[in-house]
């Protein structure tokens, strides 16, 4: 698989995640190339949005564009989501990241491998799926 | 133009609507064909998400099979948005109906463009628009 399809794939499987847990989860048509600012995917329950940037990669380390940190921080404030960057290093499993969390390089922002391990959560943790069975949709 | 272009059309229509109101709009990848339930665009802003099912046509009425009705509510419920049609006929602006105003056949969901005038809403009603000033985001 090239860099995209593994992006692509990378995706789907945290919509198959989301679902499972039985969340509302889509990917979004031409993120990146749409004229205005779009997240990778969408999830949300009852309760929570969240607006996620999702890379794939075999590199330590993932730096993020300044413009691309903005135009997901502009969506979500106007779209009512939570801003998170989900990134996959090789062997690791997901960790998602508060865009407060992410290092700012001067012309970059970035995370190591060692950051997303010390910062992030899994996604088991960012859905709070410990929690579930005693805080979810018992309304 | 085929169906599939201007249905196309018609969304990214709606979703210049929505970001040049200020609200977060976003068109929905494989809608129609993924694994998962999910609408055709998703808009949102600081205090409301709609999920939408969008129809271009040049006929007189337009149906939607149950199954696409269910497909929404489940997406809708579990993402925590209210479900809509959108309906555009030849001629018409855009009509904007809650899944309960659809014209139940037995077999189908149906709306003509009577009943999409007289119990439908113009984009800009669906966003109360008129309100805007008064109860936007001031808070």
């Amino acid at each position: 698989m090239n860099a995209k399809a593994k992006g692509t794939a990378g995706e789907r499987e945290l919509v198959k995640f989301f679902n499972e847990a039985d969340w509302g989860c889509i990917r979004i048509a031409g993120s990146g190339s749409s004229k205005y600012p779009s997240p990778d995917i969408l999830a949300g329950n009852a309760i929570r949005r969240l607006a996620i940037e999702c890379k794939v990669t075999k590199e330590n380390k993932k730096y993020f564009p300044p413009e691309e940190v903005e135009q997901l921080r502009t969506f979500s404030k106007k779209f009512g989501a939570e801003a998170w960057v989900g990134i996959k290093f090789s062997g690791e499993p997901w960790h998602f990241l508060m865009l407060e969390d992410l290092e700012n390089t001067g012309s970059n922002f970035g995370a190591s491998v060692e950051l997303a391990k010390r910062r992030g959560l899994t996604k088991e943790e960012l859905i709070g799926a410990d929690n579930a069975k005693n805080n979810g949709d018992q309304t």
